[in-house]
């Protein structure tokens, strides 16, 4: 087991209506003027935005707005985050929306406090030491930013997708409420659900096997979310699947599921090229379309772990060849499709001429490899991206 | 699943020679004056205590020292505490032991700052609302005080035990060196291991099953402890194993294995009346001569969270009738009574006199019963402790 620090100060508020308590949660750090940063139209449509300005109001917090973050968040929007909250001496941002409104608010808030385009965060080339807090009420379960250290931007300009880590990255609190997430889109829903998934996949699916408890934590979490994920797909108005994927959302990605190992992420890193390229591909759709060419190559880097996975999760007997970890990943792949994900980067409409490109575009430009269970280079990238195609 | 609230503040640093840092960690957070809290000789036998005190005067840490906590802390030598926090403007408390140092250290740090006796939130009079923050060395894998909100000291004076929860008793920060409980003896280890169990077993076995990933984590963390239990008690210095056991004391009672549940843990209620009044007694040995014997008497308020124990714990096979969940309780006694703890109440030297005051204490004498999955009142609380005799 690897030394590890485990650092999870996000104070979390779950359940049903835990969202009326904002304007008092607000009051009591005592902050004095707000950042209230949001998305598109939904919490508009829903009446979460009425909720939080009424709430604001009652506790006589002073704020103001920046909306219209999108998918995959822009840096153009972060930039102008920055100039208000520098011109309007904000000192807390809430983020009421998904990881991208997170992320885009935690990108404003370690922004916020330095001279020079928080660009320079993204591509690891400052690294932040202070931030204004950021609190979450959260309306999609996915991307687990709410308790995470990650923070990933789009520069709009240059069309790369960049995440960075960072311990100021960490909201101080989160509401999350699982009914917020009954009107997510099945589509949505299920690109939230793979993406929950994935995050613990790529902890789990890494070199090593002396961490049990952290093993048995990350294949609980895994078959937790395919259970729920089935459950909500069939009815979206299910309270406690839908808190199983909102409360997996938040531990798939603080930490927990990783203590004491080395991971790569490396299908996050080749999904990052996708959709930074293909701004209309959904994130869990891409990680849908890759994990399983990505499991089939590489699976013989640590095919215990698969072998436990296949068993845990799917129940499928253990065998002396790589049948049983074959058909577990075949199970993950029908899964993906019984939720309405693609299976293929055809599918997403990615073009085949593209995939050279990917490929550079994931190694930096000849800069670097991906340490995973089995090295990924060029060519390795490559041919996960033929296979996926 | 019920709402809940996640609080985890603590920052851990986890591994190897972690503990080495000390002094660079208090450094950072600018503390000015520390009170150094210990037990009794054995960090001092082990080169801890040296270890802790060159680091303090290596970065010039102004401190002063207060050792001598036993087993069952006593309020005697926290209002000793209190007192020389006052004198001396203590601004942090480091508690470098086991629970019951780091028990002493929260006490300690609650009533500083307050002019009345501490023992008044332990008895649920008073409220903490502030303290001095408390960091912690941990040496021993057991009550997981390093992240919990518990605090549980002995009134010497009327021999009464009393815990009171309080998210002021979170510490903020704790180093975890599994290295440090290779010189804790065979039986002390054997306690930790039923004490950490115990954390789960009590939360995972309440009421409903709306909770399937905690259900997974928990019985997850109960599988990693029973596994990693036996190998350390075979070969004390195996790391990982202890590794486990270390983590998994801090993950048993932070919270994490309890999310979205109610619980009750009656017999921790009925133990802390027996080592309360029975000071030799550990309290990991009360709860393994407890335990089985309140789970036989309990099991049918929650029978199917029974075989799904007995079934991913143990691998026994569900049955149709009740011997699944008569054979899991069973293999937890024997695994018990294999790392060398007691299986009865009679082999820890209680008098069967006794057994009647200790029921009525645990009822706080008519005050109260044990809302358990089965309630508990006197008679019941006199039965499980006959059938543990």
């Amino acid at each position: 087991m690897n030394n590890f620090i485990y650092n999870t100060p996000t104070k979390v508020y779950f359940g049903k209506k835990e969202e009326e308590k904002i304007g008092t949660i607000i009051k009591e750090y005592g902050f004095k003027k707000v950042l209230l940063h949001y998305g598109k139209s939904s919490i508009k449509k829903n009446g979460l935005y009425d909720l939080v300005v009424s709430k604001l109001k009652e506790n006589n917090i002073d704020f103001i707005e920046l909306g219209g973050v999108e998918p995959n968040p822009k840096l153009s929007l972060v930039l102008e985050g920055v100039k208000l909250c520098k011109e309007n001496n904000i000192d807390f941002i809430l983020a009421v929306g998904g990881g991208s409104v997170i992320d885009s608010a935690k990108s404003i808030s370690n922004g916020a406090l330095v001279d020079f385009n928080p660009w320079l965060f993204s591509i690891k080339e400052k690294t932040s030491t202070a931030h204004i807090p950021v609190g979450v009420i959260l309306t999609i379960s996915a991307a687990g930013s709410d308790m995470s250290n990650s923070c990933v931007i789009t520069n709009d300009e240059t069309k790369e997708k960049r995440g960075f880590n960072s311990e100021e990255n960490r909201p101080l609190f989160a509401i999350l409420n699982p009914e917020l997430t009954y009107t997510v889109s099945p589509y949505q829903t299920a690109c939230g659900i793979t993406d929950i998934m994935m995050h613990t996949l790529e902890r789990y699916f890494s070199l090593g096997s002396d961490t049990p408890l952290t093993d048995n934590i990350a294949l609980g979490l895994i078959k937790a979310v395919y259970d729920a994920g089935k459950i909500v797909i069939a009815n979206p108005r299910d309270y406690n699947a839908r808190a199983t994927l909102m409360w997996a959302n938040s531990l798939s990605h603080n930490g927990l599921t990783s203590c004491g190992r080395s991971f790569f992420m490396s299908v996050h890193q080749l999904e990052h090229e996708l959709s930074g390229m293909y701004d209309e591909i959904a994130h869990g759709a891409g990680l849908a379309a890759l994990w399983p060419s990505w499991a089939r190559i590489c699976y013989k880097g640590c095919p215990n772990r698969f072998k436990k996975f296949s068993n845990y999760v799917f129940n499928i007997p253990n065998t002396l060849d790589d049948s049983d970890i074959l058909e577990g990943i075949d199970k993950l792949e029908e899964f993906f499709k019984n939720i309405g994900m693609p299976n293929s980067l055809r599918e997403l409409k990615v073009s085949k001429e593209s995939l050279e490109k990917l490929a550079d575009n994931a190694m930096f430009h000849g800069k670097r490899t991906l340490k995973d269970i089995i090295e990924i280079d060029y060519s390795k990238a490559l041919e996960i991206l033929n296979k996926a195609y």
